[in-house]
C-alpha cells in the first residue's frame, strides 16, 4: 500500500490553486467532495512563488493550501516544484537555462528547462526539496513526494560538456578505452585528450536528433543525461528522506518516452508513478503495454496513474473528446494492469496559458453540471466502493517481453540498413499478438530474472549486454521457450558489431547463422511459408515486411521458408532445441497473424491459455492477491460484449454473480471476483 | 480624390529606372505614351543611391527622373526608400539588421530588413524622409507619399527586447496587472522585475513560428511589434506632413498579411493602399474579400491599387501566365471593390536580381509588340475614357462582416482544440456565400460602428474585446440580425477564458450555453439536421466539421441539430430573439450549402436582394456617388454570360444601352452606370 | 595506363587496418589473394593516427601496412588523410572548423569538415602531403596518389568572408564592375566598399539552401567555393608532385554532385577518379550519363571506378541488397563507359560508427564463405584474365550532350517561372532517348570542342557564357545539328538577362523569338502536335509539361505546334537552316516517347545506327582502341535476352565466336571483340 493514511485507490490530480482566489477555493473543496476526490498534487509549478528572489521563501500560499485541502479530507501528494526554474534565476544566472541541440542558448521560457548540469539550478533545487521537507514533514495531509515534474530533454551547455567528459572517465578509465570502444580510428577520430571530446549534436556528431556519424559517442551521450536527469531527481530525493524516510518518494514518468531510461531510474523511485496520454491514434493494446512497461520497472509492484485527461487534451493536432464511458474505462484499465491510483491533470481548468484547452474535472463553467464532472463524480463513488480489496495486487503472467531502452536508442541511431524498423512497433507486435488472444504479459528489463518466465521474448534484441547470452541459454536449457527475431545479437553495448557470424553472441542459442540482411522498401513484402503440413498453429504463408535476414540454419530447425526473391527457399523461422527448452528466430517482420498463431502455439504448448473467451475489442487481464484473483474484463467496443471464461465468481463492482458468462455493457467494465 | 491635379483612374506603377541607362529612359517615356501610363512610383530601393555614406545625400539622379517623367506626362508617387537600407550602414552600424526568430543576428541583405526599434535605422530613415520631403515639396509631379516599401517581418533583437518592455510597463502599468493578463502563474513564471521578461521565439516560449506557451506574451508581441513598425511609418509621415501638409500620404500594405494589425495602421495612412498578388490557387471571391477588407480599414473610404503584376510572377513554386483578359479583369475587379487606380509592379523588368521573371508592362525584349504591352495599353486607353466618372464612389452594403487581426492572431496561437481551424477560411466561407448570391459586403473592424449594418457576422469571434457585447447587444436590440459561430466569446483580450461558460460575453445575446467543444479528425464530419420542415431555405441535411461546440439553448430557438455521434440531437443552429432583432449561433463549420441557403434567408428577410442574376463565375458589386449607381458585371468564366438585373442602364466602357439583361463576354467587364 | 605496374584492371578498394590487429592483417591477406585483389587505397582517414599532436608525425602503422600488402602482392592507392583533421587540431586552432549555412561555428566531428580557406588547416595538409611524398615516392607499392576524400560542402567562416572578397576583387576588378554584374541597384544594394560585401547564407540573402534574393552573389559565391577546395586539392598537389613528379594524382569525385564545377578541377587531376552510388531508385541510364560524364571531364579519358559498394549502402532509406550477379553487371557497366578500374569501398566493413553497415569484400563473420565474397573472387579472376586489352579504350561517340555546372547552379537559384524545373533531369531524358537507342554519347563541357560531333545536344542551356554562341553558330555552320530547349538563352554567366528577345545570343541562330514562358502545374500538361504528315519519325501528338516558351518563327520552320491552351497553334518545335546545319529548338519539356522519336531520326539523318538491336533493358556501349573495337552488351533483365548486331567478333570472357547474334544472360555481360 503506498500510504496506509487512504487504504484505497487514491482519486484526485493536479490541482493549482495558486492561479486562483478564496471564492473559487470554496468551491472547489464543495467539488471535490461530491466528486469524490481524496488526493491533490499540489506545488508542480510554483517555484517562482515560494521562491520570489534568491533569499526569500514564503509558504504561506501552500501552508494555507494543504491546510484547507485536509481540512476538507483531501491527501496531499506534494510536488517539489522544480520542474520549472523562476525567471528571476534564468536572470541572474544565465546557467539555469539550456543550451538546445542547435547549439542555442536558451532564454528564460517553458518548463523543464534547467541544464541539469549546472551547480547553480542544482544547489537552489535542492534547497528547496531541503525547506519543503523540513517544513511539511509532520504535516499528516501528506501523502507522497513528488519531485519536478515529466523529467526529460537533453541539454548540450558547456556545463553539461565538462560532465559528460567527467561521467566517461568514471566510464572507461582510460582515452585508449574510449577509443577502441567508439572505434574512433573510423573517420580519423582518435582522442588524444578529454577535453577534445565535444557533445554530438547538430554542430558536431549528429543531425536530424538521431542522425550520427558514431553511434558510440552518441549512445553514451543518451546514458548521461538520462543519468544526469537522474542525478537531480537524486538529489532532490536524498534531502528529503534526511527529513521525512517513512513517505514514499516518486516523479511522474512518461511511459514510453524515448529519452530516459527508466529502467535505470526505477529502483530510485519509491513507487512508479506515470502520465497517461494516448495519441489520437493510439491502439488499446499500446496503452495496456505501456501500462504493463510501467509495472514491470519495478518488478510487478503496482504503480499510480499520475495523470489522465477526464476529456480532451490540448497538445494533439486534433483534440476529440472522450467518448462517454471512456474516461472510466480507460481509467480501469490502468488499475486492472496494476495502478493503484486513479488520477487527472487537472482538477480544475486553467484559464490563461498552453493548457487551459486540456480537459479538467472542473471546466471553465466552474459548476458540476457537466457530462465531465457527472462521470468523474460517478466514478470517483464507485472506486470509494473499492476500498482496499485491489491494493497491492500483481500479475500472474507467464510470458516475459523483454523492453531495452539503450537497445532502442541503439536501433534509432543506426545508419542502415533501413529507416523503417521502429523498436516499439516491433515491440508491440509481439505484445498484441498476445494481448488479442488474452494471454497476459510482463514486460521486464535485460536484467531482470528470466525465470519467472515460461516464455520470454525479446524482439530486435539487437543489442546484447554482458551476461545476457548466458543467462538466456541458461533459462532455455532450463526449458523455457525464448524468442527473438531479425537484427539481433548484432552489437554490444558500445554498439561495436559482434564478429563471427550474426546473431553474434545470440548464435548458439538460436543454432543460426544470418549471412546477409535484406531491406524492403516500404511497398514490398516477401512471404513465410510453412514447411510440411504445418507446426501446431502455423500453416500456409503469411507476408512479411521491413527486413529479411538471410539466414542459414546450423543446429535449428526450418519452420518457415521465405517464399519470393533470391533467397526463396532460405530458412525465416526456425528453432532450436536446446537443453530443455527451445529457441525460435523469426527472421522478419511477419503480419498479425503469423505472430497470433505462433504465440497462440508457443502458449498452449506450454499450457497458458487464455484469460477468456471474447469478441474482438474485448480486454482482459488479472490481478492476483494472496488468495484473491480479480479478472478484469473492459469492453472497448460501442456495443455490448459476451465474455465467457472458466471460472464462478461475483463482480466486484455491483456484487453480481458472475458464472462464468457476462455480458460487459458498450464501453463497460466488470471485475469478475474469484479464488486462486 | 486622391490628388486633384490627376482626376482620373491613375495608371502605371513601379519604375526603377536606376537600373537602367539614358537610352532606355527614352524608350520609357515613349512606351509609357503608348501605354496610357500617368503615374510612376519611384525611389522605392534607391536609399544606397541616394546616400552613399553617412553624411552624403546626392539626389541628382532622382531630380533628373522626376523631371524627365513629369515632362513626359507622367506623375509621380514618390517613396521614401527606406524599405532597405544600405550596405555600408549595416556594416557600420550592426544594430539596423534584425535578429531573427532563431535568435541569430542577421547580417546585410535582403530587404525589410531594418531593425525597427534601433534608434540609429529610425534615425537615418527620418532624416532621408525629412530631406526627400523638403526638395520635392513644391514638385509639380508629385502626387502622394509612398513610405518604405510592404512593411513587415518581426525583430528579436535586444533593442527590441528593450522597447518591449517599456511597451509593456505603459500597457500595463504593474508587473502585477502583467502577471494576471498572461496567467504567469501557470508553469511558475510569475516576473518579479520588467528585466525578467524576454521576447517570445525560439529561444524562449515559442516553436514553428506560431506554437506558444503563453498565448498573452506572443500575442502581446505581436501587437508590439504592429506597433513598432507603425511607428517608424509615423516617424516619416510626421516629418513629410512639416514640409507637404497638403500631400497624402501611404504605405503599401498586403492584404491579408498576418503579422500586421492593418485596422490599427490605418487612420495613420491617408490613404490606403495595397498590393494585390493573388495566388495560384486562389479564389476569385478570396481576392474580393481582400479589396473590401482593404476597403474597410478607413470605413469604405477608396483605395489604392498599388500593385499587380501584368503578366506573372516570380516567387510562386508555379508562376503561370495570366490568361489573356485576365489582367484588365482583374484591374476592374479592383475598380469595381473601390479602387481609384489600377497600378503594376512593375514598369519595366529588371534584368538581375531575384525579380527579373516577374511580369512587367514593359518585358525584356523591350518592345510594345509583345501580348502584354498591348493588354496594357488597350486598358491604360480604356481607363482614360472613364476619367473621373467612378472616383470616389463607394459601396452601398447593407451586410458587415468582422475581420480582426488580434483574434486572428489568438486563434493562430490557440493550443487546441485543433490545428485544422483557419480563422480567414471560416471568414472567407461566409464572404463567399454572400459573394455568389451577389450580395455586396463591407469588411470591418471590431471597432467599428454596427449600426450601419442590418446583417452583422462574426465568424469564429474566439477573442471578446471589451465593450463588443454590449455594442453587439445594442446592434440586434435595435432590430439587427447578429451571426456568430462556434469557438466564439471564448477569451478577453488577453487570451484569458472567460469563465461561467461559453460562449462568455456573447452568452446571454445568444442564449445558448457550449459546455464543450468536439474537434473533429480532418475525414470526419457530423451532419446539421434542420428541425422540422425547415426554416425558410434550410431544410434537411448538411455536412459540418472541424468544430462542434456541444451546445444547450437557454433562451434561444434551436433550428438545427447534429445528426450524429454521442451529441446527436443537441442543438447544432441556434436563433435568439433579442430586443428588435436576432442571433444567431452557427455551432460547427458547415458546408458551403448550409451558408448560402442560411444568409440567403437572412438577407431576404431584411429585404437584401441579389444585384444580379447570372451564371456561377460572374462576380457583381455596385459603387454609388451621388446620384450615379454603377453597377460592375465581372465574367471570370471562359465563356460569355447573361446576367440579368433589375434596373435599366447605359454600359459606361462601350456607351450602349443595357436594358436589365446583358451578355458579358469571357473573361469581360461591364459598368452599368444608372441613377439611385 | 594509369601506371604501368600493374597492366590490367585494377580491382580493390579502401582498405581501413589500423582499425583491426594483426591476426586480421593475416586474414585480410589471404583473402586479397582469393578475391584477386591488386589495389588497396589506404590512409584515407588516418591524420588523427599519423599526427597526434603538432609537431609528432609517426608512420610506423602506415610503413608496416604497404610493406605488407606489397610483400602479398598487393599495390596502393596512397591517400593523404586530410579529408577529416584530428580533434586536437579543432581543440587548438578551431578556424579549422567550419561555420554552416545557418551561420553556426562547428565543433569537432564528422569529416569534411575543414574549413577550406582556413590558412592553419592549408599548412598541416601541405605539410602532411608533402611528408607522405618525401617518404614514400620510392616505394615500388605506390601506384598513384589520392588526395583528402570526396572534397564537398560549403563553408561560412570569416576567413571564407575574407577570402571571398579577394576572389571577387580578383574577377571583377572594381566595385562598379561587381555592382554591374550583380545588378546590385536592385533593393539598394549597391557596394561602396569591398568590406561591405558577406557570404551569402540564410543570415543574408539566402534560405533552404538554393532561394536566394542575389542570384549573382549566389552564383559567384558557389564558384568561389568550388575554387577553394580546388586550392586545397592543388596545394597538396603541388607539394607531391615535387617528390614524384612522375606518379598519377586524383582525388574522388562523386559524379553529379552539385557543389563543385568538375569541369573546373579536371585539368588538375591527373586521371578522373570517382565514386559510383546509385540510389535505391536510381535508372540505369542516369548511372550510364554520370560515368560518361566523368569520363567528358577529361575529354574521354579512362578514368578510374574508385568506390562502390559490393552489396549494400547504409545512408539510403532503405538498403537494399544487390541481388546476385549486379554488382559484376555495374562494375562492367563502370568499364565499358570509360573505367579502367573495379575498385570498392570498402574491402573489410568496420564494426563501429555509421558505415558498419555497408557492404564489404569481407563481411563481418569474417570467412570467404559468403555470397558477397563469392561474387566479388569471381569478378576478380575474370578481371585478372582481361589483362590489359581493354585498358586506354576510348568512346566513338558522334553525339554530344553539354552540360555544365554553372548553368545548373543558375536554374536551381532561379527564382520563377517554376520550382519544378530540374536541370539533370533535362538533360538525362535527352541522353536516355539515346541510351535506349543504342546511340553512344559523349557528356561534355561548353568548353570543349564541338567539332568533333555530328549533333550536339544543349539541354536548357539557360546561361550562355561569351563565345559560346558563336561557337555554336560555327559549328551548325560547318554541317552539324544543334538541339536546344525552352528557357535558353537567357542571361550570361552573372545570371543578368540578355535583353532584346529571349533566348538571347541564340535567337540569331535558332530563327526564333520567346515572347512569354508559362508555367504548367505539375498535373497539367499541353501538347506538341506535329504538322501535316509528319516529319520523319515524329508524328502525331506528345504530351508535355513543366515549361512552355511562347515562340514565334523569325527564320525558323515551324516543325510542331502547341495543341491546347491560348497558345495552341504557336510553335511547339522549329528547326532553323543555318549554313550546312540546322538548329532545332524544343520549346517544351516532352515526354520520352517525342525525344525517342526527335533524336532517332536526327542520328538516322547523319548515319549515327544503333549499335544493336535488342529488348528493353539491355545497355550496349562501344570501346575503341586502335584497330579492336570492344562491344559491350550489359543484360539489366532477370531473364535472357536476344541482341543482334552487325559484326562477327569473339566474346572476350568466354572466347566464344559471336557472329552477329548473342543470348546474354540474366543480369550478364558480354564483350564483343572486333576489329574497325
Amino acid at each position: 500500500m503506498i500510504n496506509d493514511k487512504l487504504p484505497k485507490i487514491w482519486y484526485g490530480g493536479d490541482y493549482n490553486p495558486e492561479q486562483w482566489d478564496a471564492q473559487t477555493w470554496a468551491e472547489d473543496d464543495r467539488m471535490f467532495k461530491l466528486a469524490g476526490i481524496d488526493v491533490a498534487t499540489v506545488n508542480v509549478f510554483s517555484w517562482a512563488l515560494i521562491q520570489p528572489d534568491e533569499t526569500t521563501y514564503d509558504f504561506a500560499w501552500l501552508d494555507e493550501t494543504i491546510d484547507r485541502l485536509y481540512r476538507n479530507g483531501v491527501y496531499v501528494c506534494l510536488a517539489t516544484g522544480t520542474g520549472a526554474h523562476p525567471a528571476w534565476m534564468a536572470r541572474k544566472y544565465p546557467e539555469v537555462t539550456r543550451v538546445d541541440y542547435q547549439g542555442r542558448k536558451r532564454k528564460f521560457g517553458g518548463r523543464h528547462n534547467s541544464n541539469p548540469n549546472s551547480p547553480v539550478y542544482r544547489r537552489f533545487a535542492k534547497a528547496l526539496a531541503g525547506k519543503l521537507a523540513e517544513r511539511y514533514k509532520d504535516h499528516p495531509a501528506v501523502l507522497i513526494w513528488h519531485i519536478s515534474n515529466e523529467y526529460g530533454g537533453y541539454d548540450y551547455s558547456e556545463q553539461s560538456e565538462a560532465a559528460f567528459r567527467t561521467w566517461l572517465q568514471a566510464r572507461y578509465g582510460t582515452l585508449d578505452a574510449l577509443n577502441k570502444a567508439w572505434n574512433t580510428r573510423f573517420w580519423g577520430h582518435t582522442f588524444y585528450d578529454w577535453e577534445e571530446i565535444v557533445l554530438p549534436n547538430a554542430l558536431s556528431e549528429e543531425w536530424d536528433g538521431n542522425r550520427t556519424n558514431f553511434q558510440g559517442i552518441s549512445l553514451d551521450f543518451r546514458r548521461f543525461m538520462s543519468d544526469s536527469l537522474l542525478e537531480c531527481y537524486r538529489i532532490e530525493y536524498d534531502e528529503i528522506k534526511k527529513h521525512t524516510p517513512h513517505l514514499p518518494i516518486t516523479t511522474n514518468l512518461m511511459g514510453l518516452y524515448p529519452e530516459l531510461d527508466y529502467f535505470k531510474w526505477a529502483p530510485y523511485l519509491d513507487i512508479i508513478s506515470w502520465d497517461n496520454y494516448p495519441s489520437l491514434d493510439t491502439p488499446v493494446s499500446l496503452t495496456a503495454m505501456t501500462h504493463d512497461l510501467m509495472r514491470g520497472l519495478r518488478q510487478g509492484q503496482p504503480f499510480m496513474l499520475m495523470e489522465q485527461t477526464p476529456s480532451q487534451q490540448n497538445w494533439q493536432p486534433v483534440n476529440t473528446l472522450k467518448r462517454p464511458g471512456v474516461m472510466r474505462l480507460w481509467s480501469y484499465q490502468a488499475v486492472a494492469r496494476g495502478a493503484d491510483t486513479v488520477m487527472f491533470f487537472q482538477l480544475r481548468r486553467s484559464i490563461g496559458a498552453c493548457e487551459k484547452y486540456h480537459g479538467a474535472v472542473i471546466e471553465h463553467v466552474g459548476h458540476e453540471h457537466t457530462r465531465v464532472f457527472r462521470e468523474c463524480a460517478e466514478l470517483g463513488v464507485e472506486l470509494g466502493r473499492l476500498g482496499d480489496s485491489l491494493l497491492d495486487a500483481r500479475s500472474g503472467a507467464r510470458v516475459a517481453i523483454l523492453f531495452d531502452w539503450e537497445n532502442r536508442w541503439a536501433l534509432d541511431l543506426s545508419s542502415g540498413p533501413t529507416v523503417h524498423l521502429k523498436y516499439v512497433d516491433e515491440v508491440h507486435k509481439y505484445y498484441d499478438a498476445l494481448f488479442k488472444q488474452h494471454i497476459p504479459v510482463d514486460m521486464i528489463g535485460v536484467e531482470d530474472d528470466l525465470g519467472a518466465y515460461d516464455i520470454v521474448i525479446a524482439p530486435v534484441l539487437y543489442m546484447v549486454k554482458p551476461g545476457f547470452a548466458q543467462r538466456a541459454e541458461a533459462f532455455t536449457a532450463a526449458g523455457g521457450t525464448f524468442v527473438t527475431t531479425f537484427f539481433s545479437g548484432i552489437v554490444n553495448e558500445s554498439d561495436i558489431v559482434t564478429v563471427g557470424g550474426y546473431p553474434g553472441e545470440l548464435r548458439k542459442l538460436l543454432g543460426i547463422w544470418a549471412e546477409e540482411i535484406d531491406a524492403l522498401f516500404p511497398d514490398t513484402t516477401n512471404a513465410i511459408v510453412v514447411k510440411d503440413a504445418g507446426q501446431g498453429r502455423l500453416s500456409g504463408s503469411y507476408e512479411c515486411r521491413i527486413l529479411c535476414d538471410l539466414i542459414h540454419a546450423e543446429s535449428a530447425q526450418v519452420v518457415a521458408e521465405y517464399g519470393r526473391d533470391f533467397y526463396a527457399g532460405m530458412p525465416s523461422v526456425t528453432v532450436n532445441r536446446f537443453g530443455e527448452g527451445e529457441a525460435w528466430y523469426v527472421a522478419t517482420s511477419p503480419e498479425a497473424s503469423f505472430l497470433e498463431d505462433l504465440l497462440g502455439q508457443l502458449c498452449e504448448d506450454k499450457g497458458i491459455l487464455p484469460l477468456v473467451s471474447a469478441p474482438a475489442g474485448v480486454e482482459s487481464t488479472v490481478r492476483v492477491k494472496g488468495e484473491d484473483r480479480f479478472l478484469f474484463l473492459l469492453n472497448h467496443n460501442p456495443e455490448p460484449a459476451v465474455v465467457k471464461f472458466d471460472v464462478n465468481g461475483t463482480e466486484l463492482l455491483t456484487g453480481a454473480d458472475a458464472p462464468g458468462r457476462v455480458e460487459v455493457p458498450a464501453r463497460g467494465v466488470m471485475i469478475i471476483a474469484g479464488k486462486g
